[in-house]
Formats: C-alpha cells, sequence, structure tokens
C-alpha cells in the first residue's frame, strides 16, 4: 500500500501523481491555534505503508515543524517508511559563509529534514557550490530535472523561441532546455547589489534578432532579476519576451512587476502553485518518488 | 566568557539577566528573505564561551530553524555548550492524543530541541499529564517559577486581593501564589467548547466579598477564558477584577477583548514582551540558567 499524504494546497498535484502511481491519498491537515502553533492530522491510517508527504517548501519555517509532526507521527502510527516530496525544497541557497557568523543554513536545513524522512525528492534543486543532492544528504535524495518538460513546452507553444538566461547561475538550466528544444541560447551577466538589486548586462549578439526571446530562471522570488533582463531587452529594442520559470515563489508584487516590466506571457511549473503554472512536473515526480523509495 | 545571545525583541530581558550574571550580550540578527527563509546572523564569537541563547517560543513555528541555525552555528564557531533560555516554551499544551491521527507535538517539539541544545531553562511551563520537564527532556531542563514574584506584586500593589482561578487547570498557580500572598482564592469551573469558546461557572462562594479579584492564568492567548470569567464576575455583581497572566501571548485583539470585558487591570510578566509587563522574572532567569549550565 503506498500513500500520498499532501499539506494544504498540494491536492492537485497529489492527484497527479496518484494517476501514475495508483498510490491512496490521505491529505494532511492543518490547524492553526491563535497562539501560532499547529495542529497535525493525519488523513488516514499509514500503517505498514509506504508513505509520501507532499509538501512544497515556499515559506519554509513555517512548514518546519509541520512537517516533523506529520513524519513523526506517521512513524508512531506505523507507516513502514516515510518520504518527502518538497517540488520547491528551499534552503539550497544559503551553501557557505558570506559573511562572518552567518548560518550556513542548506547543510543544517539538510540534517533537520534528514532527522523525519527516509527518503527525498525535489525538483531543479538551486544547487550551486554543492554539486548534488548527495553532497548535502546522506538519505536517499532524487532530483527531477525539468528540462525535458520545458523544451517540450517550448517546441510545442513557441517553436522560434531564443532562450536568455538572466545570470551565470542559470546557464545550467538554459543551455540544456536550448539543446533539447534545438533553439539559441545567450546568458547575460547579473550583478547583485542587494535582496532586491540587481543590474543586468547583455553581450553583445545577433542572437536576439533570431526570434522571440524567451528569459527561463529557476526561482522567480522577488522577480527583481526578470524585471532587470526584461528592462534590458526593451531598451535593446527586443520583441516582447516570455518569462519561463521552474519555481514561481513569487513574493508579494513580484508577478505584477514582472508584467509592468512587459512580460508578454509568465509560465511556471506546477512545483508551487500559482496561476503561472502550465508545465506538470507530476509524471516525472512519480517517477523519481518510485526510484527513491526503491533505494531508501 | 558567558554569553547571552537574545533573539530580536528579548534585548530588554537579556539586560536584566545580564545585570545578574555578568555575561556579555550578543545579539542575534534574523534577516527575513523575500520567500521565506532566514538568515541567522551571530552578534559575536562564541568560541570557547558558555552561550544562552535567549528565544521566546510565541509563534514557535516560524522561529523553529532560525533557534536551529543559531545553536548549530554557535557550536560550529567552537562554543563550549549551547543552551536555550525560552521564557515562553510552546507546544506543551498537545500532551496526548486528543483525536486520532493527530500529532502529539510536546515530545516532538521537545525532541527538536534536544537536537540542538544542552540544556533549557523556561518559566512556568504548562504541564498538565507532563508532570515535569524531566519527563519530556533528556537534556536538564529547569524550571522557573514566578509564584514568588507574583505573590510579591499582589502583596505590594493590590494587599486586599482575592485570587481567582479560571478552570481546574489554573489550580496549581493559584493555590501558591495566594499562599505565598497569604490572600484567599477559589477556582472556577472551565467548559472550552473550541479554540476561542468557553463557558466559566463559579462555585457558590462568599469569595468574591473578601476584596479585589484577581483572575490568575499562566496563558492568555485568545483570551476568552479572562473575557469569560470577567463577564461571570460582573454577572454576579462582583468589584471589576485585575487580570493577572504569566504568559502575555495574546493573539489579535485578546487585550482589547479583555478590557472590554471589565478588567481594571491587566498585568504580566516579562516571558513575552508587551506593554503589560509589570512584573520581571530576569534575576529568577538568572539564577536558574546558572544551575541549568552546572548540571550539563
Amino acid at each position: 500500500m503506498k500513500i500520498i499524504a499532501p499539506f494544504p494546497g498540494m491536492e492537485p498535484l497529489a492527484h497527479r501523481i496518484a494517476a501514475e502511481t495508483g498510490a491512496a491519498i490521505h491529505p494532511v491537515a492543518l490547524h492553526r491555534f491563535p497562539d501560532g502553533e499547529t495542529l497535525v492530522t493525519l488523513g488516514g491510517d499509514p500503517e505498514a505503508s509506504e508513505v509520501a508527504i507532499l509538501a512544497t517548501l515556499r515559506d519554509p519555517d513555517r512548514l518546519a515543524l509541520p512537517l516533523r509532526f506529520a513524519a513523526l507521527t506517521a512513524r508512531e502510527l506505523g507507516a513502514a517508511r516515510v518520504g518527502l516530496v518538497a517540488p520547491y525544497l528551499g534552503y539550497m541557497r544559503q551553501d557557505k559563509r558570506f559573511h562572518p557568523r552567518e548560518a550556513v543554513s542548506a547543510p543544517i536545513f539538510a540534517g533537520f529534514l534528514e532527522e523525519s524522512f527516509d527518503w527525498l525528492v525535489t525538483v531543479d534543486p538551486h544547487l550551486h557550490r554543492n554539486r548534488s543532492l548527495s553532497a548535502l544528504f546522506r538519505i536517499p535524495a532524487r532530483r527531477v530535472a525539468t528540462a525535458p518538460v520545458l523544451a517540450a513546452w517550448i517546441a510545442a507553444n513557441i517553436p522560434d523561441a531564443v532562450l536568455l538566461g538572466p545570470d551565470g547561475e542559470s546557464r545550467q538550466w538554459v543551455a540544456e532546455v536550448a539543446t533539447l528544444a534545438g533553439r539559441p541560447y545567450e546568458v547575460l551577466t547579473k550583478h547583485r547589489t542587494g535582496d532586491r538589486e540587481v543590474e543586468i548586462s547583455l553581450p553583445d549578439s545577433t542572437v536576439l534578432r533570431q526570434g522571440t526571446p524567451v528569459i527561463l530562471d529557476d526561482i522567480a522570488s522577488s522577480g527583481h532579476t526578470l524585471v532587470g533582463t526584461l528592462e534590458h531587452l526593451r531598451r535593446v529594442g527586443a520583441p516582447p519576451a516570455i518569462c519561463m520559470v521552474i519555481h514561481a515563489v513569487f513574493s508579494d508584487g513580484a508577478e505584477e512587476a514582472i508584467r509592468q516590466a512587459g512580460a508578454a506571457r509568465i509560465v511556471s511549473t506546477d512545483t508551487i502553485a500559482h496561476p503561472t503554472n502550465e508545465i506538470s512536473v507530476g509524471k516525472l515526480l512519480a517517477t523519481q518518488m518510485q526510484e527513491a523509495a526503491r533505494e531508501a
């Protein structure tokens, strides 16, 4: 017996995964008390079952304890094993100490998850200095690569796409998607001057004259990277660009700012539920979950 | 070398403790990113020091990961030991399973804290079925009892006080404070019908005619227990009551509701910073911190 236990808001993705795996869906209920504590209730009996808790870690501080309560309660009630499917993982960016006495949160957060879960599946984690999940996690940890579904979406919807990466860190995604889609790409240079301040420069290039620009980034949070890129493209006279993001984090006002900066369209995957979701990772998640559970 | 590392908002209490112990104060800085992640930075070098992180666990979900980041970073940077001073502890009320498949959060939360800290000090935790902190924690865990400072405040400010406990659970606090203050007390009966719905009944008693009613409770969260008690007292013609709470959790609108229900005055300890704080636990915390660190 396999169980998918979606956190609130994750039910649509749970159904997409269940359609591939035949798992039962037992939603996890969260009740917040007036003092900020959370009561977690499992949606069904996990005894002797393989349980996959499905929670995307947008706003991870709020979710950390509820995740632990859910996982340890499933264990206490007899689950054979408990895995975590976190389509968006969170806390992968602080992977070194940038200033004295800062917490290096990526490995500490990984350690926190390991204490509760037997295996982990995520989607395109923002790995930078840690080259792979296995450098951070000692439990089986598998990543879904979205490049094939992003490339398929581009091929079907924007056949003349010219892919643009807004900064050096995006090269890993952009190069692969462009190759799979058989389209040209270019990577811009980004200078970050604060949490929300970004300057962009595009190397001289003829690539923009070859079709519709599609800016691809893994995470859109404040949206300032995309806004800066859109403004730059407008200055150099490029046609209106499409913004494609893997993880639609979108903090307050971000989506609106991107639209106002001239985005022709915003497209995202369903790792974080958002009105811009057009590309599902459900099928890819189902495959990796089965692999991860086999390894654990 | 001893260090107190207060979380944001805890500096006043840190200074009161430091005045007793001569510890250095190294405030912990929290920076929240737009995606809900937190960057934690320690305020000074903890190497070879005994570090006491001071954080009150009002809104514990938000604080859980930052606490872990702070503790593990202090360890990584060479702290000799790391303790937690949580004047308000949180998550002590869900100490059994009230409905099927609920998480029993009290022991899970205790386990989470034990993984990060060598010792713990708190103030009058809401223990019910777990009779003592040592039933929950395997690390040295000490409690400050506020009864002496509450009784001293009553003796100095309301010499004709009649203490009232709003429900059976409050008996433990009320009986001790009344005895220390040399004043009469009475315990009411509370029927809880939901998170925010409470019915109160006072046993027939002549106690209310003996002086100024002082309602004492350990936690005021929604405020509905105090509101119900105040309304009941008004119905039976008692003089305006003073509300004394140990932990001023006060969710949105709670304080206003208590005042509107006829509270003559609201008094609290400084376990949670709030305008009603009139009684400090700083000196008591300093003593217990030294004891806990000695035990660890």
